[in-house]
């Protein structure tokens, strides 16, 4: 029976057996020390002679706890019995069992495979799975329906632009940007909130720490809401149970990265505001006077609510008609019913009240001067009852790496994708 | 203040305001009676004169709650306001309020937008969300991170047959048709235990009850196993999770489909044979020799376990090795540590134990006849000490198909791509 690492303690005195990696290896005259690392943690094995095999490789050892408190975790194991499962090769790409930090992204993505063994590393991935817990434990607690939709679209809905296309048999289909349009079309099948987990594609050719041309979109669409209030309402809650849980449960991850999730009561004081008044805070901060909210006006933003809210999060909504898509609900001739939520000087959610009157949609479907042809499966949502309703997205890289304050969104990404980077 | 259809009979005698859909109306002389239509359920609202809206729309309904043993579920509201909230067209394309049996899948699936609306057919996504929901917690409850790898391939590493490729950038990729290389990647990179819920690809052509060219896959893939026999040990316990929550919580979805879940107990009762016995019971059952499991087989070899065993259920084992990729553990020089699991007539998993050993993989590249150079990234995780491993992949279209017994796999997709189809 083997035992976890993490249950050492438990087994004082006794005999046990363990499995896992050869983190590092220390010779010390006749004796040697050998740290071994499982999916639960660290323990010290003390073997007599030499450790026949290299770092990295994968071996089965049975002894006796004991403590030592110079040991790692206070423990270690006299071993009796080792056996060797897999040998590693000596010529390690990236050195598995020191700071991540020395590397580059370049060399930790290139050689993906072996860096995603620093404990630092991965430990990303480890807090990342409980965001993706959180969030599907706090929608279903609101009566919404886990959803799973087709990310091969037939059409160009949104316009044609940064979509990758597929060869599809004998046509040719496209990689959705959105769940949009089945959200949409989910609301008014009458399940009325919904929420989706899945991947989303940008054929964009940015190469920037914030884009990812492939990445996980945490979507989520409610019926019978009456603004964006309720939106970002609802937003408010959703943080609150995600920042609250890994609060919880990730504390090891989050002091490996030195990070920290806001103060539950901290979140319901993110402060709103319109996007003119953002614009305004923004020219006020950065000295000269801006009509757009860029990434350098996101930052100014945050640190602008830090100071004033203690919070490095900020909601903008009203943004302008011509800056959100077609089915964004307007507000007046200028504004609509949207919003983005910023969090640490990046923005990590876009969303609104949709438009769900049919005649207000053909209304801005000739506005956008879109074809009523290809967007003619879309419309039928709308041509036979649909109430009122909004939804958003959070991107998921971009809340973990701001959750931990990574330089780069890519470092969020087990196996991110960028123009250049299709493997491994 | 909304109240909810199920929450009304703690409202009986009091004021409340009810949102939905139209689902039915009968006019009676001065009054209508119509049934209203929301996520939780069926009322009947009784107004005074007609309704001026046909069936479909949207309307908010305020008036009082009474006791009417004639009415569905016993209760009704008499309406003293209401308010349309969207006006519905008068062409349905197909009927909401009638039993689907009586429609095509054709038609179902052409007009999936509307048919989604039928409460028998929108059921089958209530339960299904119930599947992703048990399967996660119980994934988790034996330690299992959550991870989200790439859909998009730059190799094609299984051999290339049945792949879709996509236009990226200057290059071409393909999408992926099964997260298996990520998968034992995470596994070596020292997570040990990883599943993933995530869309997978085959470009088949094939046009059956039982095939989808997108579909969700259930994955799952755990280090430190012995044989496939932990893995069916694992499917065993994962199985009794997701049957024992849907008997708990979706009975209402069950009974609509006239459909049970196996009793728990009878889920460790799934006989496990291996791939020679199993060809042995089908030739005698089916009245001739076979020598390869095919459909007409699967199904003979479930009746027998009901009637054998009395669980519509088969686990097949120990597959010749020519019949299971490369990666698979070879048991001697005919057979494989791998297994299928037979539910209900269909296969709704195949998984087993991987290579881990460096020196083998190399060996059965070669017997496969494969290149090295596609896959060099696949082969790093072998390299550098990989434990003993294996998974599975639990088609989650096809396990709700057989829990609701559908007739066709596409029922169970909410909008499902086969080789004509790419829309809605």
């Amino acid at each position: 029976m083997r035992t976890l690492i993490s249950e050492l303690k438990e087994h004082l005195g006794r005999q046990v057996s363990v499995c896992g990696w050869v983190h590092r290896i220390r010779e010390l005259g006749k004796i040697s020390f050998v740290l071994l690392r499982d999916r639960s943690g660290l323990i010290q094995l003390v073997l007599d002679g030499k450790a026949d095999f290299p770092v990295e490789s994968v071996i089965s050892a049975a002894g006796t706890v004991s403590e030592n408190e110079k040991a790692p975790g206070g423990l270690e194991i006299h071993v009796a019995e080792i056996e060797l499962m897999a040998r590693a090769a000596l010529d390690l790409p990236v050195p598995v069992n020191q700071d991540p930090d020395k590397l580059s992204l370049d060399a930790i993505l290139e050689h993906r495979i072996i860096s995603l063994r620093n404990p630092k590393i991965l430990s990303i991935f480890r807090l990342q799975s409980n965001i993706l817990k959180f969030f599907a434990t706090h929608m279903r607690s609101e009566g919404f329906t886990e959803i799973k939709t087709s990310k091969l679209i037939g059409t160009e809905t949104e316009g044609g632009t940064g979509l990758f296309s597929v060869d599809y048999f004998d046509s040719r289909v496209y990689l959705a940007q959105s769940p949009q349009f089945y959200k949409q079309a989910m609301i008014s099948s009458g399940l009325e909130r919904v929420f989706e987990i899945g991947h989303a594609y940008r054929a964009e050719k940015h190469e920037t720490p914030r884009h990812l041309n492939e990445y996980v979109s945490l979507d989520v669409e409610m019926a019978f809401i009456h603004s964006e209030q309720d939106l970002m309402d609802l937003e408010v809650r959703i943080l609150k149970t995600i920042f609250k849980g890994l609060a919880e449960e990730n504390r090891e991850e989050l002091e490996i990265w030195n990070a920290s999730v806001p103060g539950i009561d901290l979140v319901d004081q993110i402060p709103r505001m319109t996007h003119d008044r953002a614009r305004e805070i923004i020219s006020i901060e950065g000295g000269r006077k801006v009509y757009e909210i860029n990434p350098e006006g996101e930052r100014l933003l945050c640190d602008w609510a830090l100071r004033e809210h203690g919070i490095e999060a900020v909601f903008v909504y009203s943004f302008p008609r011509k800056k959100r898509p077609f089915y964004t609900y307007p507000l007046d001739q200028r504004s609509t019913m949207s919003f983005d939520c910023l969090f640490r000087g990046l923005e990590i959610t876009t969303g609104g009240r949709r438009i769900n009157e049919y005649s207000m949609l053909m209304d801005s479907i000739a506005r956008f001067s879109l074809s009523h042809e290809s967007l003619s499966d879309y419309i039928q949502i709308f041509k036979y009852g649909c109430p009122p309703h909004g939804g958003f997205a959070i991107g998921l890289e971009r809340l973990t790496q701001k959750i931990l304050s990574l330089a780069n969104v890519k470092e969020a990404s087990l196996f991110p994708r960028d123009r250049r980077r299709v493997r491994p």
